[in-house]
């Protein structure tokens, strides 16, 4: 069994701190670096890619809308055309930040809503999908197992990761439970931890009790929770003392 | 001897259109790209490296403070870092755009404000040089003769380009003159295409009337001045009849 | 018979310039100044109120989304306290330029995106009208007739002015014909203003040729078509030839 | 003897926190609201406004140049126009939403770069000046004693307070220790109380040990440094204890 362990990064920006960046990436396999759309600046991106480096844990490109003051989490109308270019842009720019400290970008995860608005847009996620393919290097695009974004990226020819959320409660259908819900969280890090062990078997216990199939090559570990360092480091232990050892998407995803 | 001709491309933004891109393309040897942060968005920046591609003229970065509301032509005091990783971040961008359509980027020549604060600033033209090669590429760096830019270019090893300036007056020591001075600027098409000759024999008639020696690899043709096509056109013909032929200044430049 | 001509201005920005500002502002009763949210900035702002207080030109805000690079043309998903205060800041930024120039805001139209997205969204239209009531001074809201953004409008207490499109197709049921129809934009300036008195008579052929009521405080006159200084013109003549001279919407509007 | 106590507010961004609004505002009289250039959104500004109507503390605006990757603490070369302008769209924006929760703005108070920069430029202070007095209201312009911004606001004729820092080192003519040299930053929360006692006597102890004369009718404390709510909760106490209450400088400044 194989499975990465996800988190954002690098989403402060000039003045501003935001993340728990330096306890979670002790613990992830793969980091999804913010590339200035949403949050992250030219200095914050070169200074997490060096952390990344340092400890080993490799990197992608995390894109967005181009909205600052929402942190691109409202969703915005923009065409297939420009959801490639915009994701062309922003991965490039951070490319470049990569290859100065060599380090290879090894994949491509949407940031918030327009992760989220790619899951059932068909037209949206074929110009993600565009543009990762446009900026070549044989990147990972990662999104929810049976999105339009997933199916999109298999079309263009793109290797894809499917995702999985620990913190999240599932419906039966496989889909994400509303955050608005009750119950729709889970902050306790022992239960995250086995959830995460529970996406390694292809199963889960969705939110009515009934165990549903999932399959995930990679689980996202929330940087900007309370406690996120704490359960990043508990749902690694727990993995580990199952006997299963993370490892980057890269390693494992064709 | 061997002439580049360089104009600024692509500036145009979202729903606004600025300069005479297409007339002046067709005359210039080397387009300079805007990358979003004065000018240029990525939709924009796409559509002209398509433009240039098509009529054979290498490309290259050009890029700015962020100032978008300033159009990049108010000076900004930023450190060395800052410098270096803003351009870094512009030129990845829009390599990403470069590589999609199987273009190399030949060059950068920073915008406006940045461009001339890094004339006589050595802190600023080493963040400048850095962030260029720190991208790699063996792109050259365009800046005024005896600048600190060219300095600095030179230090870090760069190949450099030094710009001339055909619609300008020049000072006896081979600045150029304030834009405040009367007969500062140069409109008239046979004068810009005569001064473009005299860089390629590397001697100008100063403001003051003395003959002062310059030497240029680059000749900036302004694309949002009135009438910019037809100069270009002008310098174009005037050199080519004197048995000149522009050449992309990746072709000579060591 | 009273009517209201107003056209959206001082949508320039920095160096960058839209629009047939002067040519329109002539012949129109009531402008809607730029923000700086889409378009517009400071010294835009300050200008355009000059040149409408020169012409007796009435004014009013012209708010937006934050999306400059989308010119405010793409809808985002904000909340009703977003809206709010995005356009109560909006309204603030042109009011003290206004007060400056010894000039009182007349009215709101929010531009683009959002006045189509209020159309048909309660929330979004409440939080509108809640900005506007916020800021005082009487403003008239305008909007679409039978727009969920008028009917905010009505309920917070404001003033609101039903607009209508005379270069603009209308189905049956009062709404316009989607752009993307053919015939959906009239481009004759004598068939605008043929509409543009069918207006002041509260009637109009749609685009099934049947006859509709339409009931219409203000005609828009859309400043960044081709031809928009003569089609102002034409509809401002056609108006006056027929006895009916245009008036700002303030004077009428209860 | 008469003293306010000001602090910057407000200076959260969308997903972003910054500063310690919460404790300092307790201790303060005066509060410089952000507005949206530098730091700031609508929505901050809304909320930083009512907590300080709140607890009875007076709001002014704190505008900036527009540099929100700075945090607007880079000097930008902008001309005496855009300057006034600037200052008066920033203004305007607040004061909407300060009448809207029917409080008055009692000052303006440069932030960051622009108020250094202007304490020596004679045409960025006329410009700031002129923003202010275009603004009404009769608001009190805040700078540094002897500055040129002070010289400028009392030309056009508002009121001007002067400001001193209390856990900064202050050469012998007045001016401020660079913050580069060591012990220019006093960060000793007695010590902060002890010097803010001394501006209200006249005097100070200038960084050389002699002994200064210094005017201040306003003293800043820091939100953002470690300590920040601590800090001016001893300074208020120690004001207090010598039998001086502070005042907002609406009050006493003429």
């Amino acid at each position: 069994m194989m499975i990465d362990l996800n988190s954002d990064m690098g989403e402060s920006f000039g003045a501003y701190t935001i993340g728990a960046d330096e306890e979670v990436l002790r613990w992830v396999t793969s980091a999804n670096v913010a590339c200035g759309w949403h949050g992250g600046d030219p200095q914050v991106m070169r200074r997490t890619l060096q952390r990344a480096k340092g400890l080993g844990v490799r990197v992608g490109a995390h894109p967005s809308y181009p909205d600052l003051l929402g942190f691109g989490r409202r969703i915005m109308q923009i065409t297939r055309e420009e959801a490639r270019d915009y994701v062309l842009y922003q991965i490039g720019a951070l490319r470049a930040f990569a290859e100065a400290l060599g380090v290879r970008l090894q994949h491509v995860k949407p940031h918030g809503a327009i992760y989220n608005a790619a899951v059932g847009d068909r037209e949206l996620s074929l110009g993600i999908a565009e543009g990762v393919a446009d900026a070549g290097g044989d990147l990972i695009l990662v999104g929810l197992p049976g999105s339009e974004l997933v199916r999109a990226g298999t079309e263009v020819g793109l290797r894809v990761a499917r995702e999985a959320f620990g913190d999240r409660a599932y419906n039966e259908d496989g889909t994400l439970v509303s955050r608005k819900i009750a119950g729709s969280l889970i902050t306790d890090p022992d239960a995250v931890a086995e959830r995460a062990l529970d996406f390694t078997r292809g199963t889960l216990k969705a939110i009515t009790g009934k165990a549903i199939r999932i399959e995930a090559d990679t689980i996202c570990l929330h940087g900007d929770t309370p406690g996120a360092g704490a359960i990043a480091r508990r749902v690694r232990e727990r993995l580990e003392a199952a006997g299963i050892t993370p490892r980057p998407m890269g390693e494992f995803v064709r």
